[in-house]
């Protein structure tokens, strides 16, 4: 290491050697290994930026430049470059580096990022605010294919080409998006990658003739012509880009070249640029998509690809068994089949799954077609990124009342993926959705019997939501009657849903320890809501604890509590626990649990407070 | 009306003879005009499909095929043919014909549409479902081009293109979206417009080879180097489309030859039709723009083009006012420049306007880049449109605190457009966005005062909400405080913000007539929400009663209640009217208040039973 430990800033970077940079970039690709391989996050498709990175240090002063990551899980380069390396160790740990660009973190990091194919437009924005406040300074946006599927990109490129600002695309193709690449997009950009050695030409040409202007203006219909013929007509170009590309995304002298070039045009350029993701680490230029996000592992070895139980695998050994039984249930994700645990679902049913690429608006209304002509779609999706989605479930799925079902996966905290990935507003979003049915499991057994039952006791749009990770000490099933008593008590009342069960048990156990005699309610749903068994049971124990995973607004906890004062029931004391604001930070789900105030340990000490009469809202 | 009056079905339409039909469309451009003129609606998109609309009757038997159509306004002359001639007096009236496809109106309407862009998708489902299901129809969207603008539509032809399903995608290219179409996908399809008689040659050529099957297949390579001579390059032939077209939009003979022939083809298949805003009525063709959706008028004279005082052009005018003194202040819009009064700032501050196009994503996510390098960008746009942009309001403007500023038009009740307009989710979405501040003027004086306030006293992300139409009877401001008493009273408290005000104020003069004294707090935010000045009064006052025009749902009444439960504040009686799931038909805003229960008479007499102990919810 001792060419990167060398580097302290991107002008480091800039003053290196050339003949130094693959030395350089092999050191990367080693620390990059060794270090992801103890905290777990985004390793493959890091491995394959590493030159490209550096090229756009060479290129750009990103202290002052803005260059907007897209998605942004392939940043640490970027942060390795820009001062971050000792903070590695702490990689997504709790106080520690964030896995995605984060601008409180560090000036070079010029947007939050963690979504799909928001860059190009967030981009434009800056570049626009540069050319009207007539300031000097370079944009650019690095987008992956995978992104570039999404509409939010198409948008932009659409913007940004009719805006003629100054700035760059730099399109990181490496031929897939996380679980492969689908779609029309796809197709175009792998016309692109026949092209011969445009950019050689150009290179050469512009030298010779680019700096005597008359001569440059004579030739450049000829230049025109000339693309003509050796480039495969592009889209890009029609839309209004300057498109250079492909370029080998593993030649840093190459690289280095065309952004300089780009960077000095003076309109909406797009570099296309072709890496393999993975790169330089043979487990994972095998699988990248089991390399794509990764926990800890040990380097030598790789991954073990061994089965590990979890609600999403859950959710796709059910749905397959369904499946097995009724041939009108199809499966969709945007570009997360491993993710949401489909994989077997698409081997054994191929016909019925459709893998639409990062679109998730798409799926929702190519769902409600399904839906509306009689097939039984179940969309998996993460709740971070169903966000994407909330116009459609409300204007093609529930005006028309249709029967979509909606696996919500990663809902609650996420953990280490951080602030953008939480999916803590989905409760807030679908509730507002009309006549969504909402359910809750708590336990594997439980998504099993709501999985069935929104597919065969529901109408209309049905969503049930499960967390990331493995189920709990709480193992049973409670069916799907809308509330449940679970636990009898006499002090208080404390309602939850989903995995936050297990806490509000711990907690009950923590209270009775002190003699406090808790009431467990378990939602199963939340959307329609049993109020009357909450209300009920507050009665009796005359206080009413809510506890959930999500943003306090649109939250069952203020449902409930305001259903208490319509009602006139009279409370000695009640709260609602949640995540307030909804904006969680990385860490281990039990560690921001305690951050936030709902692990056992909290819900305990607020039901004492609210039992020794120290209320609280 | 000979012809027209003839057609009960599209049977009829079916069997009429060719040369009748122009005759047709004459009579049903003048059916068109006269109605609309009456009843008011959308004219000039109409008026511009006519003989489109037939030549999909004359193919496809929309009882059985699925024709989605996009956004859906232009839906009156499929209407007209399929059974509902009678029924266009009572267009977009309570009660009557609905102003947009509606399933439940007709088996003709395919889906729900309101919202552009999604038409694609949805009829992709649909076509994926045929052929899962085995069963044997048609599938064709119908999209504008202002609509294919939008990252949805793309989302969906990249979906198409890859599925390989036998559908056809018929673009209504009319050269521009609602106020002028913008960005790459205008200039790729302006392109398109220059092309040769490439139909004439293939019905040519059909003919005469297209019937002997060994012919067929041997001249089909010969076919494809003979269509890549004549037609320029396509981004839908890259993409995986057969293209066809353009074809003349006015010519049924060749539209109905073209859509036959498409409709054979067995694989996705995009039919590109140019047709003319506002044909065959001067005054629309003329200003297609200002006969896009219209109140009543005289059909002699046409629309009269003075100003009429509204919020949006209040918004606009104020905004102008703002910018004078500001250079920083940006104006964007999605396709909606006149809808949100932003034609003077458009004119005046031409530098600092963006018209995206029908893209509200990437609006927000430009709005964030803009806001991150120091503009102060207002992203003025309808509420239901606005839910198009959940995600990026959360992940590229909320999770950076950026002060980007949503002028959010239609909030509320919008009236004759129905349940795909109307703007009753904004408070639910909006409020679970982190730290976002939330404006509620009741008055231009108010909206001019807020917008001020949320230029230069609020940081983060801020939206102002205002209704479509005018200001009522309250025309004063009560400044920027989050919420004031402006009434004082001792029998119950009522709380409203925005245009709901007047119905309350109006409530509480019923009251005062029955001998009862209300309070009425106006809240001027709802976020942050003062639940302390509503909590003091309705301890003075003992009951709680609070309207608002969204859904139930992630209300503000909702969230006072919980607090005054959280809070143990102990109610005689307490109840929040508002438009439960959100549902709301079409009809006069006055109209859909009274059926809703938020009229005056309406909250008086829930305010009356409260006071009377027959507290309801």
């Amino acid at each position: 290491m001792d060419i990167l430990s060398s580097i302290s800033s991107p002008a480091d970077v800039r003053a290196l050697d050339r003949q130094r940079l693959d030395e350089l970039c092999a050191e990367i690709r080693a620390f990059l290994i060794e270090n992801v391989a103890k905290t777990g996050g985004h390793l493959a498709s890091n491995l394959g930026v590493v030159e490209l990175t550096l090229a756009i240090h060479r290129v750009y002063d990103t202290s002052k430049d803005r260059v907007v990551f897209d998605v942004g899980h392939q940043c640490y380069v970027h942060k390795l470059l820009t001062g971050r390396m000792d903070a590695f160790p702490t990689l997504r740990c709790i106080g520690g580096l964030s896995g995605y660009p984060k601008p409180s973190e560090s000036i070079h990091d010029a947007a939050v990022a963690g979504h799909a194919s928001s860059s190009i437009s967030v981009a434009l924005g800056m570049a626009r605010a540069r050319t009207i406040m007539h300031e000097d300074y370079s944009v650019a946006a690095l987008i992956g294919d995978g992104a570039m599927t999404g509409g939010l990109a198409f948008e932009g490129m659409c913007s940004c080409a009719a805006s003629g600002e100054p700035m760059v695309i730099i399109l990181n193709d490496n031929g897939m998006a996380i679980d492969g690449n689908v779609g029309g997009m796809a197709s175009l950009l792998s016309k692109l990658h026949l092209k011969p050695k445009y950019i050689d030409f150009k290179r050469r040409y512009r030298k010779t003739v680019g700096k005597i202007e008359p001569l440059y203006n004579f030739n450049h219909s000829i230049k025109e012509w000339f693309k003509k013929r050796l480039l495969p007509h592009s889209m890009f170009e029609d839309m209004g880009f300057m498109y250079l590309g492909p370029v080998d995304g593993h030649d840093i002298i190459q690289l280095e070249a065309v952004l300089a070039w780009a960077k000095e045009q003076n309109r909406p350029t797009l570099v296309h640029v072709v890496t393999q993701k993975g790169r330089g680490y043979s487990f994972a230029e095998d699988n990248p998509e089991v390399y794509h996000g990764v926990d800890a592992f040990d380097s030598d070895t790789g991954i073990n690809m061994g089965e590990h139980k979890c609600f999403s695998c859950a959710m796709g050994d059910d749905l397959c068994e369904l499946a097995e039984n009724d041939k009108n249930i199809c499966a969709i994700t945007a570009a997360m089949c491993s993710g949401t645990g489909l994989n077997k679902f698409a081997e054994r049913f191929g016909d019925r799954f459709f893998d639409v690429g990062i679109t998730e608006g798409n799926a929702v209304a190519m769902a409600a077609g399904m839906a509306k002509q009689g097939l039984v779609p179940v969309f998996a999706v993460y709740s971070t990124f169903l966000q994407r989605s909330y116009d459609m479930l409300i204007h093609d799925v529930s005006l028309s009342h249709l029967h979509v079902v909606l696996a919500v996966d990663r809902a609650g905290i996420v953990g280490r993926d951080g602030a953008t990935h939480q999916g803590v507003f989905d409760v807030a979003y679908l509730s507002s959705v009309p006549n969504m049915t909402i359910l809750c499991p708590s336990s594997y057994a439980e998504l099993k019997d709501m999985l069935g039952f929104a597919v065969y006791g529901v109408s209309g749009p049905v969503a049930v939501r499960y967390p990331r990770g493995t189920e709990g000490e709480y193992k049973a099933s409670a069916g799907t009657a809308p509330a449940c008593v679970i636990r009898e008590g006499a002090d208080i009342t404390l309602v939850t849903y989903g995995i936050m069960l297990n806490n509000v048990l711990e907690a009950a156990r923590i209270l009775e320890d002190k003699g406090i005699s808790s009431e467990i309610i378990k939602l199963n749903l939340i959307n329609p809501l049993d109020c009357d068994t909450v209300l009920i049971s507050a009665v009796k124990t005359g206080r009413l604890l809510t506890v959930e995973d999500v943003c306090a607004r649109g939250g069952v906890g203020m449902r409930l509590l305001a259903a208490a004062a319509a009602q006139g029931v009279a409370l000695k004391g009640s709260a609602a626990l949640n995540l307030g604001e909804g904006i969680v930070p990385h860490g281990s789900a039990a560690e921001l649990e305690r951050l936030c105030g709902i692990d056992a340990r909290s819900i305990a000490d607020t039901a004492f407070s609210l039992i020794e009469g120290k209320a609280d809202v």
